[in-house]
């Protein structure tokens, strides 16, 4: 399981392994789950409240089911942008002042995008939670933006683009092997958006985008903390209560892909590239659209083939053959649309590509041909427990697995009986879904390969 | 370079090599080019009268500046469907009629959609030109939709994406370079659709696609024959000059490309590909969006690196080294907004992939390093006002070289000066943009791998 919580700064975008989706947030098992509350206000924002008395703290997060693959053609970044905007101030906030006064009340703020949510949180002390919701639902309604503000944030996440993704050659080959992954779907288009499009992102974009999907009736709630629902609803009432309805949106959907008939390979040569990486992914139904039971055993296929240091392929590959200095992957199974499983490995010296394909292709043909052993799935669940039974200790976490699994359209139910779904795996499950699902087909293969530098010497010497 | 006008019967779908843009027009030549005349009608319609008085017989076409690249997200083949749809019928011709009725004068008919471009085509002996233009105009306006008609349509879509896409090897691989190559922009969508979305596209659709795009103001009319422009003048007010004004469009707009980086490999293995193909696709400029000279000279430069036999390619791989038993490719110069660079190969029994690639690649850098030799640009150039001289034989012929070039942005300034503008192109011009444009980064190599057929008695015999 990837980690989908990158990034702790304000404005922090979403920028995961390859981009695509947000990785597994719901992991709650019933027995000993939080006592989770939910309503819906007259105005169709829905809300959750989490108890959590071990101090006078408070999450709150609000979610707005939009994200980047909600975006016109053409206006790629839109999402991610209006999310630096926000903070741009409304009447009675000045801009740039809503995370200076969480700060000065001792708390902290976040916000971020991904291809299906953007969502704004603070952590502060339980006594201003009316202030930043009070604060929260202005902006909500009363974004103001000048078309100054708009230019000057613009070249904020333009330098943000540089920095993160220019910069860096396996955010360049992750981006294009999302590009090259999905054929129509918009997860092949990155979060944070093409430079070419970002460049030309206006004050209107923002609004219409603001306007068509920033509203209680599009809108997640989620309060974590020292608080009882009683208290919330009264807030929730006084404060997100008085914010209007906007559109009546239909159910999002997207192009779909095609069936994926020819593996693709995608090879980036980069004088800044560290070591030769190899990476792979498969295209895969994610948790909202698999059958019942193909995801949970994709979650554990995985878990058992590629995942830690505990994992099939870092044994062979890493312990036993030293044949790669590291290796990896995973399963992303938490877009409205698509997940992805993800594997990778660094070819040690000496070695070459092939030979650490052949080796990865043999460790997944044995599990299509002979599954898993009972050890291996039993130690795998109980891992994905311990993961639970930490993550339940987290008010954030627990804040974030229930907004991020809400606003992607899982139920409450579907959070909270994940554990046991997993629980109930078998090895035939495991078998089943290899055959299925690890199908080259529709993979995308990257190579970051380093190349050599060319000094600024040589090149005086050539000349 | 590739012949574009592929298909001869009723409904062709321009299935090009990749598919992605449509292949060069227009090479007229001024001195020895037809004496055309355009004029426009008071409701926006572009009139194009081409003289031909050698028999009595004329070419009528409609074009729709309109075509797949248009469609909205998730609606993919609609402009194809709807091409489809247009002989339907109106209150005045009968669902199927209209064909008949060009056939029963001793007419032919036809009509094609591309990414950028939807025509409609008669010839028919002079007498019967009023006929079709009534004819064509009342279906601009008139068509006519039953329900149970657009579902009976869809089925001989879907069965035409069967036949001619899923039921080849190298078709289905055309399909995927082109998805593969373009990254953002809609020419990575094929031009009949994908089968998942075809099989939702609904009379509502092609109703919408219709009325915003089939209208005077956003049309061509070229008559080419045995007219004169004072004739077609008087027809076309008394007809077309009836059909109202439709919606005013924006200049189309599609989201365009970010800058490619890393080269990108297709694999398609598939029991019924009969042998070993090797290609190659580069993204470059088309005409249209190319800097002044460089599509002319991307003309050139793939006359004579790769097209026909007398091309280095042909030379160095068929003839002298015998590694490939085929070779050839070409450059495509007609999108709205993007050509490509093609190139291919059947590597010989027992010749390695890697082989051919290494020895194109050799070819290249040659062009790179020392471009071309004179004689070469010469003959190349030869060829072009050959193909030119030929091409104004042809009646049809110069219909479509006006029609597509107008549909898609030239002036016709622009079609009469290509071929001068050819002669212009020297050899250094070539060795620039070889340098420019031959980029692996923006490339897309495709195999297709002949796959073992499994026969029935060996599944048998293995269960």
């Amino acid at each position: 399981m990837m980690n989908f919580w990158k990034g702790t700064g304000r404005f922090t975008l979403m920028v995961m392994a390859l981009l695509l989706t947000m990785v597994a947030v719901a992991k709650a098992e019933k027995k000993n789950g939080p006592d989770v509350t939910y309503f819906k206000l007259e105005n169709g924002l829905d809300v959750v409240v989490i108890p959590d008395h071990r101090a006078p703290v408070v999450t709150h997060m609000v979610w707005y089911k939009v994200g980047a693959a909600d975006e016109l053609p053409g206006v790629s970044g839109i999402a991610h942008f209006l999310e630096h905007l926000m903070f741009k101030g409304t009447d009675k906030i000045a801009p740039g002042e809503f995370s200076k006064i969480v700060a000065r009340h001792g708390g902290e703020d976040n916000a971020f995008t991904s291809q299906d949510v953007t969502a704004y949180f603070q952590r502060v002390a339980k006594e201003n939670l009316p202030m930043v919701m009070e604060m929260e639902a202005d902006r909500m309604a009363n974004l103001k933006l000048l078309e100054k503000d708009v230019l000057t944030e613009r070249d904020v996440i333009l330098e943000e683009r540089r920095s993160r993704i220019e910069n860096s050659p396996s955010s360049m080959l992750s981006e294009q092997l999302g590009a090259t992954l999905y054929q129509s779907h918009p997860y092949g288009i990155p979060v944070i958006g093409w430079m070419h499009e970002m460049a030309k992102l206006s004050r209107q974009d923002a609004l219409d985008h603001y306007k068509k999907y920033y509203a209680p009736n599009n809108a997640i709630l989620i309060v974590a903390g020292d608080v009882t629902p009683d208290d919330v609803r009264k807030l929730a009432e006084t404060t997100y209560g008085k914010v209007e309805r906007g559109p009546e949106l239909k159910a999002r959907q997207r192009p779909m892909e095609p069936p994926h008939v020819a593996p693709r390979t995608v090879t980036l040569e980069d004088e800044r590239a560290g070591k030769l990486t190899w990476q792979r992914y498969y295209l895969v139904p994610s948790f909202k659209t698999a059958p019942r039971g193909d995801s949970e055993a994709l979650e554990l296929l995985m878990k058992i083939a590629v995942e830690g240091t505990t994992s099939r392929i870092y044994k062979a590959l890493v312990v036993e053959k030293k044949l790669a200095s590291s290796a990896g992957g995973g399963y992303s199974p938490n877009g409205l649309e698509y997940g992805n499983l993800y594997v990778y490995a660094l070819p040690s010296k000496g070695v070459s590509v092939k030979q650490v394909e052949d080796e990865i292709a043999k460790i997944f043909e044995d599990i299509r041909e002979n599954g898993v052993s009972e050890m291996e799935l039993k130690r795998g669940q109980n891992s994905y427990i311990a993961d639970y039974v930490y993550g339940n200790d987290s008010q954030s976490g627990l804040a974030r697995r229930y907004g991020f699994a809400l606003a992607t359209g899982w139920s409450i139910q579907d959070i909270e009986s994940y554990p046991d779904r997993l629980k109930a795996v078998t090895v035939e499950d495991i078998k089943r879904v290899a055959g299925k699902y690890l199908n080259e087909a529709s993979s995308v293969t990257g190579l970051l390969v380093p190349k050599p530098k060319q000094t600024a010497d040589m090149n005086a010497t050539k000349q």
